[in-house]
């Protein structure tokens, strides 16, 4: 439903999950497209509704979420990330980027894929610098191995047995097009690209990649996983607070 | 006065410098050396207090702390990072590692060098996941005149200027080793290697380099200041929630 004259906007958007129950609107509690769906209805002076590109989960973080608007209202496009950083702020979001789409653009409809990144500190002690930024795990993980059961992974799957719950009707089947762990020095980054995700993958994976790295699964488990199996098959849910949301990607890119 | 049968123990620590009021003990306050003290005398039962390499501000961050102490008590040093990091995890402080030194190691006396990092991040908008991690400076920063101004600081120098007080008969020359400032993308490093340095010298210096790269002070003018010169000649005093003490360096390495 385009208005007359109104165009068609999108956000690159970065937040601190810490501070969210997620992104998606839930009455009463704080939400990432709450505070923006408030922000600019404020900003613009009409009622504003966002569309999300990915659904992050309550902890997870982002540094490249992205949603998408519509409105008649006059923008300044080069204004438009520092005054809704500005109010923003205690919400702990800030507005990156904003440019100008086509009228049929959305932010969820028109991506193609999603890469996200998680976060490990795999040495002894703790880092009170990266609290709540990364998972940390103290006994020395195999990343040999955890990248022979990643490998497995990528391309397409029925990934049911990494999904927390699948609704009755709901496809399975996803692309995974990259999925690369990364050892530097004590941190462990996951790097995952998909189409997109189902509820918890990303964090199912990492969990299951994370008992490979213990040696308490092989990596050849990821292939009966893939047959497909159920959720209870798979490892366990890594946490939230080391996830990030990196990249949302469209044919032209934002 | 070493005690009969008593060894020496160095500790590499890190710290969220949010959450104390700086290294050195202050009555009432919380501060790293205090909770080590505390923390160190309970796991050995005796009295410790320990001997800090760098005197870091309030609010100032470390990675790579260095604490010397003696004991006669039995140490396990491989427990030792795991089980201090375990008391000390709601002062925000870890212990990363636990070695055994010569008896007359001293974490300050000893120490030839120190390595400070400075974060700037360079954009219009702020960052929620780097918020009292990095110094948000908007204004696009000219990294080439900020580094042919650090270049003029490397060397043997009086740095009076980038001193926040000189209490009497203190000298103030001291040999800058390494000054590298560093872009990737949106944030500039800045990193420092000195004997040692004076009471917000760092801060100083990166303030002095941010009007450099604001295009308010020419690169020239820092040979100005180390004729050397006073406190007001030089630039403003950046934020200490940017800092990091990087790295001791000793002549055998932690």
């Amino acid at each position: 439903m385009t208005q007359a004259g109104s165009r068609t906007f999108a956000l690159v958007v970065e937040y601190d999950g810490a501070f969210t129950h997620g992104m998606q609107r839930q009455s009463g509690l704080p939400t990432v497209a709450g505070a923006l769906d408030l922000a600019l209805s404020t900003l613009l002076g009409q009622d504003i509704q966002v569309v999300v590109a990915g659904r992050t989960d309550a902890g997870v973080h982002a540094r490249g979420q992205v949603v998408s608007f519509r409105t008649a209202a006059l923008i300044d496009l080069r204004r438009m990330p520092v005054a809704l950083s500005g109010m923003l702020r205690e919400s702990h979001i800030a507005v990156l980027r904003a440019v100008e789409r086509d009228a049929d653009f959305s932010a969820r409809r028109s991506a193609l894929a999603r890469t996200y990144r998680y976060r490990i500190l795999n040495r002894l002690a703790p880092s009170p610098l990266e609290r709540g930024r990364v998972f940390h795990v103290g006994a020395r993980l195999d990343v040999e191995a955890m990248k022979a059961g990643a490998a497995m992974l990528v391309g397409e799957h029925d990934f049911a047995a990494f999904c927390a719950s699948v609704p009755a009707g709901v496809v399975t089947r996803r692309t995974m097009t990259s999925l690369a762990v990364e050892r530097d020095g004590d941190m462990i980054d996951i790097w995952l690209t998909a189409d997109s995700f189902l509820h918890h993958m990303v964090r199912i994976i990492v969990g299951t990649l994370v008992e490979i790295g213990r040696g308490r699964r092989e990596a050849g488990d990821i292939a009966r996983l893939l047959v497909p199996a159920t959720r209870s098959d798979a490892g366990f849910t890594a946490p939230a607070h080391a996830l990030y949301l990196e990249r949302v990607h469209y044919a032209e890119p934002l």
